[in-house]
């Protein structure tokens, strides 16, 4: 993933405010440290005519936002969020503390607050969730992600329960033992580095919750541990599920170490940009050992997932000149011209089971990275294209070999006819291992809308079964996002990534539609606008037309007025329906339906 | 359909400016009055590295802006446009002039210089594109749709040549024989009243471009024409390609004559919003005679469509008392009231016969209203919306055996899975007739952003054959759209339509695409400013981060500065891949793809 760092500038302040009417609920599971967060909507009572009322029962939403949003918990960016994971870490017994002076980069602590003991596996040991799931364990991340996907307040399984599997694949709820299965299968990775103890489990897999990601990236100028860390606050508030680091320059490592001591999601990069920073920008000159180096450095710090472009093939590179567009992947074209300079084969490729050594005594998962994905709609699903994917397949089997965790990640640019064709072939060549999409963008000529464009695609690869989706700002090809275009970018992927979760019948966040629904037709405004994804924007919009505080209790909007309104009408309807002979006319009706040919209907 | 009318109150002014490096250019059918215009973006040159240049062709878009982004043409909106139509509509010979004291609002003109003659077909005869066309007549409209659809300088196709389909049913290019062939199927309309002479004729069917529609709707105070105007203006500029007239009020009359007598555009409305109008919103109290007689008033006025909400059957309207978003068409539940409260079928239906024969004395064209079009998520594709399609499939035929127009309307809310049901279902029941849905909107839960959420729906349904897709604001559900709104709701639509252009393979449509990319790839901004569907947000945003002058013609942008830029070391790898043995790999790399099962390229 090469999209555009993040160019935030605004004063530096940590978001912290609850959302409103909401409050961040925790579920206990088997033991008393495992408490997985999620918010709770509150709503307001329904009113009827005859002056009776009814509650309306909150409403549980997946919560991405850390602890930020809970009052109740004390931040410190300088020391960093609490170890929620470390006990579970040490309890298995299979890692070992690297001291200082064997740290691949030990004088580079900015902030005495943020050090943290840096693990490594024990000799010999395997530490990834997909070795311990390959073994039948059960650990705690796995627990709290199968009480995280469920969304509610309560356990739903007992144990050694099995649920109904949904015809797209997702079961009718999440238990343990689903979650494990999935990781051994391949299906779904746990993106959880034994040095990122501060992250709160997720998973990313067909089978669960589409997720999304965003990126970040350090200001021209770093200017403070807190501008830095709210760039990163503020994506995870409007629903980023991981967070790619993208920053360059001088301050790469201390500004990382920033981000992972305060982030309660996955963070992934691409460790060849910093690689790429070591040796002053000159592809040519970058070693293996440098990037072997640069990827124990990182995995030191806790990093969750490195992009890697093994897949760029030497003999690839030349089925790109005749494209309209080339190589429009940083890290794919750093390599490309690293093989022709060399006429040498991709040293990511040839040591690729030297990474995998590395990266499963850290449990860091593989995002094997497309760098030959199209860069427009001319391009899309052509040969360089798919020649990498089915190297990125090859690769997927090593990894497994070792038990490191993979996902696949894809484009970019591609018309929505041949959308499905990237999914099917990614689960053909690449075993069913996750895909994680840029996008893709459905056209090319909507820059300034890009985050729009993309979305359209990305829905709709989210409901064919793409696991998590790279979100586009609407800088995107023109410049640097700013705040509001993270919180643009990240909302529109939260739409397409609901909206493909809707597709999949994932039971409980159709809920979330059904109770706003039902707070639309009732008039309740303020649960309306609670219960959406971004509740500022929806009542400053209501706002604009019907300020006064009485228009969000009246029983009409702005659009129709008070005669016109069609759900007042509705209402009087169903006053009628309730008369007399109605009932029967429906069950006269039903009866008719039956014999007219019911099958239509669903 | 009946979402919001617009609320857009900005200082009046017509907006004429001309697109950055465009051309209003009119290409000639075979008779001098027959000239079709469509816009030309001119390109700046590639500079390659040897100093050389190579022009780029410009490029030839769709344009659907009418005469005012023409410097050429004086306007004056107090006269209206030139009535292009008018002496096509005279030379068939089958109309009358209706006197004054014969119209159906004699009085009703609020500005002289807009009086247009008001006519009427002659006792008997039918004036409907579907009766020319049914009887083999090739008419200008016609032929100037062939023109336009092909966005060409020079016409495509020699007299009696046929085109060959491409799998999704477009024909490679458009010919007269073609558009008359389509619209006497039914599968295509074309909307163009015998009393809005000043229409640029278009086309609505699953075999030409995707379509796009935007509502307007007066302000609460009518302030003036220019302000009325330029709402469709501004529509229109951003690429609607019919406008609906939502307005409500006293002034509802004379805001249609100033809209219809300034638009070079369809005009659509919802006649049973003037009726209930009439009786004091009272919906009761609401009768036929008083229906037809509007019906009258707004063919007289030149209204090229109308939304009948002709299937919402007293028998289908218990089916929504379970729902759990009711009725929320306005239309629809407006009759759902009246057929209630009079325990009798709705007249719309009853009277089904009488609406063909007055629209065919004008050529006004039926949108069949979904009045029980789901409101929710909850209540997509169940018994009330396809019993209401059936009908509407029944009405379809008996509007058809009157030669009178007809497309239908669909939803509404509609989540990703269940939208393949609707178009199938559409074209099932109502036998191929052109699909038009508002979104579909994919989820509920996007207050506020429900443009981009429905955009997601409209382009997979665009893709799958629907004909025309109504916009939806980020104001749905909130309140009155401003002059922003609509322009995001137009561009939001633009972006779906498009895509579905792409994925239905349109040869001319991607030509835009390819272009904009080729200059993309090769620096020259400002052509990737200029051929995007809003230059000005392109360029506002790309100044956001390099404002100077100079960064518009530097090879690198913004994003990854000129160390990393993945564009320039593409360039590099095209020069290593001239060299000497590259070639020769390139075709022994093309011989091992055949070996490995080529079969998996497009």
């Amino acid at each position: 993933m090469t999209p555009s760092k993040t160019g935030i500038s605004e004063k530096a302040r940590i978001t912290r405010d609850p959302f409103p009417e909401s409050e961040k609920i925790y579920t206990t599971g088997s033991r008393p440290d495992l408490r997985v967060p999620s918010r709770e909507i509150r709503l307001s009572e329904t009113h009827h005519r005859d002056g009776s009322k009814t509650p309306n029962e909150p409403v549980i939403v997946y919560d991405t936002s850390g602890p930020y949003t809970d009052p109740a918990v004390a931040i410190d960016v300088t020391k960093g969020l609490p170890c929620i994971r470390e006990s579970w870490i040490e309890e298995r017994g299979d890692v070992r503390v690297v001291p200082l002076n064997e740290r691949a980069r030990p004088n580079a602590v900015s902030l005495p607050g943020l050090d943290r003991t840096v693990r490594v596996a024990n000799e010999g040991a395997n530490v990834t969730q997909l070795h311990y799931a390959r073994r039948g364990i059960i650990t705690p991340e796995m627990e709290f992600i199968a009480i995280r996907e469920n969304m509610a307040r309560e356990l739903l399984w007992q144990s050694g329960q099995s649920p109904r599997i949904l015809p797209s694949g997702l079961p009718e709820f999440v238990t343990p033992e689903f979650v494990r299965d999935e990781i051994a299968a391949g299906r779904a990775i746990l993106p959880a580095s034994i040095n990122h103890p501060e992250t709160e489990p997720m998973i990313i897999g067909r089978n669960f919750l589409v997720k999304i990601n965003a990126n970040i990236g350090n200001s021209a100028v770093v200017s403070s541990i807190e501008e830095e860390v709210e760039k990163l606050v503020w994506a995870i508030r409007w629903g980023a599920d991981t967070v790619m680091d993208l920053s360059t320059g001088k301050q790469i490592h201390e500004t990382r170490e920033w981000i992972l001591r305060n982030s309660p999601v996955p963070i992934g990069t691409v460790p060849i940009y910093q690689a790429l920073e070591k040796v002053g920008g000159i592809a040519e000159e970058l070693t293996w050992e440098l990037y072997r180096d640069t990827l124990i450095e990182q995995a030191e710090q806790g990093v969750d997932y490195f992009t890697i472009h093994a897949g760029v093939l030497l003999r690839y590179v030349p089925l790109t000149a005749r494209r309209l567009t080339g190589i429009v992947s940083r890290g794919g074209s750093i390599l490309a011209k690293w093989c022709l300079a060399h006429h040498r084969e991709n040293f990511l490729y040839e040591h690729f089971e030297e990474i995998c050594d590395i990266l499963k005594r850290y449990d860091v998962a593989f995002s094997l990275g497309d760098g030959l994905r199209p860069g427009s709609i001319y391009d899309a699903n052509d040969e360089a294209q798919f020649a990498e994917l089915r190297t990125l397949g090859e690769l997927t089997e090593v990894a497994w070999k070792h038990d490191v965790q993979v996902m696949i990640e894809g484009p970019g640019h591609v018309p929505l006819h041949l959308i499905e064709e990237n999914m099917r072939e990614e689960e053909r060549l690449c075993h069913n291992a996750p895909f994680y999409t840029l996008g893709p963008l459905v056209l090319d000529v909507s820059p300034g809308y890009d985050h729009l464009a993309s979305a359209i695609g990305a829905a709709n690869i989210g409901a064919m079964g793409c696991s998590m989706l790279c979100y586009v700002t609407p800088k995107e090809h023109l410049g640097l996002p700013d705040r509001d275009d993270v919180k643009q970018g990240v909302i529109a992927y939260r739409i397409a990534a609901h909206s493909a979760n809707l597709a999949k019948g994932h039971r409980r966040a159709i809920l979330r539609d059904h109770a706003l629904s039902k707070a639309r037709f009732e008039f309740r405004w303020q649960d309306q606008f609670n219960l959406s994804l971004d509740p500022d924007t929806a009542r400053a919009y209501h706002d604009a037309t019907l300020p006064a505080e009485g228009a969000k209790t009246a029983h009409f909007c702005s659009m129709c007025g008070p005669k016109f309104c069609s759900m007042k009408i509705t209402e009087d309807v169903r006053e009628y329906a309730k008369q007399a002979d109605i009932e029967e006319a429906i069950q006269q009706k039903s009866k008719e339906f039956v014999e007219q040919g019911g099958q239509i209907y669903r």
